[in-house]
């Protein structure tokens, strides 16, 4: 182990003479100049609060300044960003690739008229749909919706599900009068008792619908009226999980089971489960997974059930997991029914099966439905995704990262623990969650970006874009900052 | 009458030679070349069907070759747009200034890297948000918190207003123990029995919290559970409104007074009512409008009972109404607690006064929290609306059109009724939902595009850079079809 260290630990900057970069011209490595975040964006944060909720602001950035994996900020320091905003920058800041998208006279008018996408589509928009989402689409799905977020994509997933639902009760009749009327004052029939059932610590999304199926912390929630949507528990895993196979699939049988119960049991008094929603890793939740088997039997109660599966991607989609869709390391025999995306796809939307697509017009609609500028940035997201090997890249980046997380997990057993994760999605616990806040809070001030999730879980959510040089800084500024404690 | 129509009858396309014209090079009229909408665009949509929800596609555009207030098709036909991609196009297809704001070298950065705007914005965020979205709020504002749609608009600044409600209830008080554990679980007290108010043939958004207060026709809602809300009648005027001043005014005051009886009503069941929400002018559900008087009526019952008065300025926002938002039309003292933009702004989000600004982090929070590329397109906006004064252009154009539309509501008074509206905002009512879809097709033939709303309206939804020339083509059209019938 000391070995290994050792020689992370000469490699604290990227080599100026490497020439394998995925973006030229980028920093060797961080530069600070301020504690972090510095005075300049502090006195920014609390301005701005006079105009908007700035709670949540981190720091200002100078975009300008910023390129590929390094974030510079108001403050004159760049940073290596492990956190690449939220999960939403696939090929980091700046990509060379994409500003030249945005430069290419034949998409001057994709980025200066946004249109009604599902009302007066661009004459080319199939073949637009077929070069680029439908490209990567998981196998066997046969359409695919756009919307402007994530929660969006969530909610239109589940209008999709409620839909299929209630078609297949009225058993091809029309809907009734009653139907009809009833729905548009928020009453029975018309707008049935269904619900799409959820897991505990989820995170969906905050707008109405998709933050009922969120259980994550009371700040997304509170004070906010919800759906009165059935949350089952989801697997709490033992790690290091080959040492605890037998717990560990006991625990999940537990939750399947609890699935079934919770089904039953709404059945019971007039409420229908019409959808399941779940995350391959829960990631505001707490980085937590279960295993490949769990999730197939879920699709299986779902099959047995004729329940819509709908796999939320938001987070763990687009190559980072190392492969495309992190439900593709699950080892399913079809695809889920749904698999929504956001973030690092650019553009929101979801995947579906030809069975879920309303026939009747304006069900799955509204004004955007999507936004040209999104797609000509993911063309060349995925061209460069493609060219570059990236899914491939983030499996092997992931070995490396995990394997230090790994070693630093033995050299500092009482500050981390729970390392997990697939590909370069990766977290670990911290001891507590004030020992978490300050492993970020210290690593920001030597120019390394995380973010927590949980309650005291550190997460890498890097862009695809990051070289070994790149994981060896981060877990070498990580184990600077655990000497210290 | 006849002199007017006559002379407008001459005017069936616009003068070459026209020097003024806002967008240099526009056809001078429509040209058709197939039936409406052509074989080719119903062929695709047909296609499209396989892949996603087609049911609403009304035809397939060739943006590339759309300029100014024309939009050309698949077929080779050139249309006079007066819908607008559902109103969102302030200054039509292609615009100059929006296409050069897109190529210039200093906004490359922003049309190719979005932030997480919340949380990592950007250096200039304030001075951003300063000259663009500041500089046309309506007087008394404090603050702008951008989204991604309107929908979302609506469902944050509800969110808005139940943090307010609660944070008074509690005082000063920190959230117990008990509300931040069963808010998860979407239970009370933590997610508590808040309602928003809204009125029927409202239309606030398709997401769950904003469809709670949607209730303009079936196809929004069926299927979809939505919350208990109230929802409160809306003043049904009667036409022309100056023969009718007494007993609209009544119909007010009825409407007024059911609002207070709902919020009582649902008081005594435990549900407290802590916005009330309401468009200028009702688009989607029909055009419909009350007089100045009765929303001013509406903000003093919210200010009496400390409910959040929240305007929709969705539709009726940005000039078109002849003013820069529909509520200046009302001359209240102080301007609505929240006002919701969307569509002609580019960007979508709420202005709003300091108290409702949370304190604490995240919670009025998302990923992207708008998107800078929107920004670029609303400066160069802004900028036009200016230089050409575009506010005062919807005036004129709109005096010309009603004027229009009146002529021929006299002319054929069995096929056109309530020709109503403010500035270029306007609307009538054919004589059944039937003869209005005729109306609307038959004027798609002639290359002059139109919208219905409600049961049987049809609106005019133009983009700002309208000329009088444009106006007549419409007028003019509409006069041709309404002779045929």
């Amino acid at each position: 182990m000391k070995r290994i260290l050792t020689h992370l630990k000469s490699q604290t900057r990227c080599s100026k003479r490497h020439t394998s970069s995925y973006v030229q011209g980028q920093p060797d490595g961080p530069t600070m100049k301020t504690a972090f975040p510095g005075p300049k964006s502090l006195a920014q944060k609390a301005a701005l609060q006079n105009m908007q909720a700035a709670g949540g602001v981190s720091f200002f950035a100078d975009y300008n300044k910023s390129l590929g994996n390094y974030v510079a900020d108001v403050d004159g320091n760049v940073l290596l960003d492990f956190l690449m905003q939220i999960s939403s920058l696939p090929l980091g800041y700046n990509h060379p690739r994409i500003s030249e998208a945005m430069r290419d006279p034949k998409n001057i008018s994709r980025l200066t008229t946004r249109p009604a996408l599902g009302f007066i589509p661009p004459a080319d928009w199939m073949d637009q749909l077929n070069s680029t989402l439908m490209s990567v689409a998981p196998a066997g799905v046969d359409g695919v919706q756009l919307m402007m977020c994530g929660s969006c994509g969530n909610e239109y997933a589940f209008k999709a599900a409620f839909i299929y639902h209630q078609a297949k009760k009225r058993g091809g009749a029309l809907p009734t009068a009653e139907e009809n009327e009833s729905c548009l004052w928020n009453k029975k029939p018309g707008s049935p008792d269904l619900a799409i059932l959820s897991f505990e610590n989820a995170f969906h999304g905050r707008t109405t619908g998709s933050l009922s199926t969120s259980h994550a912390k009371p700040v997304h929630k509170l004070d906010f009226p919800t759906l009165d949507w059935p949350h089952a528990p989801f697997p709490q895993l033992k790690y290091p999980l080959e040492k605890h196979v037998k717990e560990n699939r006991n625990e999940e049988q537990r939750c399947l089971n609890e699935v079934e119960r919770l089904i039953d049991e709404r059945a019971a008094i007039g409420q229908s489960v019409a959808g399941i929603v779940v995350e391959p890793i829960m990631a505001e939740g707490g980085d937590h997974a279960a295993t490949p088997e769990f999730y197939k039997q879920l699709q299986a109660i779902c099959k047995k059930r004729d329940i819509v599966f709908i796999v939320d991607e938001v987070q763990t989609g687009v190559a980072i997991t190392g492969k495309m869709w992190g439900h593709e390391h699950w080892g399913l025999e079809s695809p889920p029914d749904i698999t929504v995306f956001a973030k690092k796809m650019i553009t929101a939307g979801f995947f579906y099966k030809k069975h879920l697509i309303p026939e009747q017009g304006h069900r799955i609609f509204n004004t955007w439905m999507g936004d040209p500028h999104k797609l000509v940035i993911l063309e060349a997201v995925l061209e460069v995704t493609k060219e570059e090997k990236l899914i491939e890249n983030m499996a092997t980046q992931g070995v490396r990262l995990k394997e230090g997380l790994q070693k630093l997990q033995e050299k500092y057993s009482d500050q981390v623990s729970k390392v997990r994760g697939v590909g370069s999605f990766l977290a670990f616990d911290g001891s507590s969650p004030e020992a978490r806040d300050s492993i970020i809070r210290r690593m920001g001030d030597k120019g390394v970006l995380a973010l927590g999730c949980g309650s005291q879980s550190l997460r890498l959510r890097p862009a695809n874009i990051i070289e070994q040089c790149h994981a060896d800084i981060f877990i070498n500024t990580l184990d600077e900052v655990l000497k210290e404690t």
